[in-house]
């Protein structure tokens, strides 16, 4: 292993040379006019992993290719894949760079441009720490085949056609994917959970077109006040969602779970003013990590009801709509919990007006036994490379494509994130620390001998 | 009297050919292409009222001009005022039009144009009562001056200044409108009392910004949830307005008051097909015609907030608000009622959000005594006219001019409505009934015999 970690050290300049000229494609899966970007990227990638000493190639899908590179396969040796993006978000709005997006610059230990952080600095940490096992003759433990796509930022289309067609190729113990985040370089982490989602519309219909509010207002329920009546009864005096069994499938946090969150940092005058609110808010009995985290949600995200425009018009409204988003945890059920959240609204919905409650996207939360053998070795991996002992996190958001790997490849992945909350992902300045690509390299040589370690 | 009656009969083919003229303008003064329209026909009124034997001129604005037209001014005799508006609503959509707008068309005994009944119908009505006095050589009781303005489809902006500018010309016991409705031909009506209205507009800010419901949900009070709580609490059990003080100034309806309302015609099963709604409601204690008429409403117009595109977009929104207008009743305050309604959303407003309160237009509610001496002079034309014992009307909208009138005038005003329910007023196929037209003219010609009468 120290050949391994030497040769790191040794070819780190080159390496962050190749991450400059990687993140130099404008790769904008949104932005047709970028397609040959795409491929630019694409190509330049699966020439570096050949480079490295894998075998690669492109596969074509209803969208961009997914890069395919694979370490030889041996018998007996255990399999796993690495998941990766090429592709990267819109750099707008441009005036807010300080230096040009597709033009990769350091400064302070620091490489800014689109797309370093999230996602192309921590695939290519990957890809380096195969290529130092192959370059130093060092015996890898495992069979590896990278995975990068090009649509993540789109919403991986393709990916779930991609998945079934390669099934076979693909089979393998676990994913190791470098996609989510650490506190600070001093706090790595291993996040094992992430919230799922079911999201629905509510449509309270009352008369059949707005009425005038002087000659019919007073004889016929307003749409929009019973929409905010039923809203309203949502939620409970502590917080909690009002709606029966709605907590039934929720999985409790574990006393390492909960000693876990607690760990991580959190500043409430900080947070207060990160966010401009008067004061914070959340569930009776859950600390604010656990709600943003941990714990189950119901959010309005958008209200339409009547005249939206300037001054006013004297109408009872003919409708009202909400738009709602319930965030999911183990083991809640998105189509279980909208058939609940649906029925007890129908259950409380005046008879004055008429409900529509339509279903929208939906999906599975995901956990991963922090206690489990992969878990394990991932925390090891992230101990050594980091010398610090790494958190266990819960992530609020949700990301479909653990879902899809779970339900069609049939395995858990092991979230091994490199980038700093400050790293402005989805932002202008995007930028990723010289430590941290280095300190990930280190960790995704290391995770492979903590994969097979007898723990 | 016999002969001005007589007249009116005689003259009657005459003057329904003089409306159908008036209304072939397209004096539609929300379209500025129409501007010319407007004065044309204001002209031809002038010319009209001269032809009547009236002295008429048409006195400029800042926006369209008014017409008025006075008889000899005669030393101690009472002066009234009649108004009119001589400019209608859009005629759109043309489609759903039998026969074009600005062509009328007598079809069944009805006169079908844009503007026959609202309002041209109804103050030419008044104009020929007084013709058939001058021309049959019967004595007036009382001088009037017809004062018929351009604007009130668009909000009558200019005739506050009009009516300061002109205080000492338009001086007079009272002012005399017939603008409002009657529920059928059988049931003419004096409309004694109208709604008033205070509106306002409630904002909610939570975070500084649009919030990723996954990575900071359940941490944060979301604005959209908190209106609608507060928007909830508005209301109670019974149907009432629950805000402390929104009654106290509310004169109770006297037993007159509610036998009268009980007179109107209701059919419940009729108004709830009518309107599309699966069941009525409204406040406890009251019958479906007090409450769109005499009792005080909160309004919920409008609700805007988060995303309302298709689809859903995941987040805790930054803030979310609320149209509201109140309909009043005597003796309300529209100021009062804002700042009532203003303080009790400010004290129920939790702290994990700030609440934004303003005050949009207002109007006070407006109420003639029905045993005063000017109503029952109207209610005694009203029965001879139509041969029926007119209804004491209360409306649930407002007319904004008869506050004006009573706060720069210092007068009331005696509303005397010859359109029906079915007369299509601002909407496709408006007709005003010959037999509206010809009662309508007895009305006004014997209402001045009225006025002067000591009773």
């Amino acid at each position: 292993m120290e050949k391994v970690l030497a040769y790191l050290k040794q070819n780190e300049s080159r390496f962050i040379q190749e991450l400059c000229d990687y993140v130099k494609f404008p790769s904008v899966s949104a932005q047709p006019t970028h397609k040959q970007d795409m491929e630019h990227a694409a190509k330049w990638l699966a020439d570096r992993a050949r480079a490295a000493g894998l075998e690669s190639r492109l596969v074509p899908t209803a969208g961009n290719p997914v890069m395919v590179a694979r370490t030889p396969r041996r018998a007996g040796r255990p399999h796993y894949v690495v998941y990766g993006h090429y592709d990267v978000q819109p750099p707008d709005p441009l005036d807010l760079w300080k230096t040009p997006p597709f033009e990769p610059t350091i400064r302070n230990n620091k490489i800014y441009a689109r797309g370093v952080s999230d996602n192309k600095g921590q695939h290519l940490a990957h890809l380096n720490a195969v290529e130092a096992y192959i370059k130093t003759g060092t015996e890898l433990p495992v069979d590896i085949t990278f995975m990068v796509e090009g649509e993540e930022e789109v919403g991986s289309n393709n990916l779930a056609p991609f998945l079934k067609t390669h099934r076979d190729e693909l089979r393998c113990e676990a994913f190791v994917i470098s996609d989510t985040g650490m506190p600070s370089l001093d706090q790595p982490a291993l996040t094992y959970a992430l919230r799922g989602l079911t999201a629905l519309e509510i449509k309270i219909t009352g008369p059949n077109r707005d009425l005038h509010s002087g000659i019919f207002g007073g004889t016929v329920e307003n749409p929009a006040m019973a929409l905010a009546q039923l809203l309203a009864q949502l939620r409970d005096k502590k917080n909690r969602i009002n709606i029966p069994g709605f907590y039934d499938d929720v999985k409790p946090l574990t006393k390492l779970e909960r000693a876990e969150m607690s760990r991580l940092p959190y500043k409430e005058s900080e947070f207060k003013k990160f966010l401009g609110v008067p004061q914070l808010t959340g569930e009776d009995g859950f600390t604010p990590n656990e709600r943003r985290a941990a714990r189950p949600t119901l959010e309005i995200n958008g209200l339409t009801s009547g005249y939206q425009g300037a001054g006013s018009k004297t109408i009872v409204p003919s409708w009202a709509s909400a738009k709602i988003t319930c965030r999911l945890v183990p083991n809640q059920k998105p189509d279980k919990i909208f058939k609940l959240v649906a029925k007890h609204l129908k259950s409380i919905c005046p008879p004055t007006v008429t409900i529509e409650v339509t279903q929208g996207h939906g999906g599975d939360p995901y956990i991963v036994d922090p206690t489990s053998r992969i878990a394990k070795a991932g925390l090891r991996a992230l101990e050594k490379a980091f010398d610090a002992k790494p958190l266990l996190l819960r992530e609020g958001g949700s990301i479909p494509i653990l879902n899809d790997i779970k339900k069609i490849i049939g395995v858990d992945t092991l979230l091994l994130g490199l980038a700093l909350p400050d790293d402005n992902a989805h932002s202008p300045n995007e930028k990723f620390e010289i430590e941290s690509f280095r300190r990930g390299m280190q960790m995704a040589a290391l995770v492979w001998q903590e994969l097979v370690r007898e723990s």
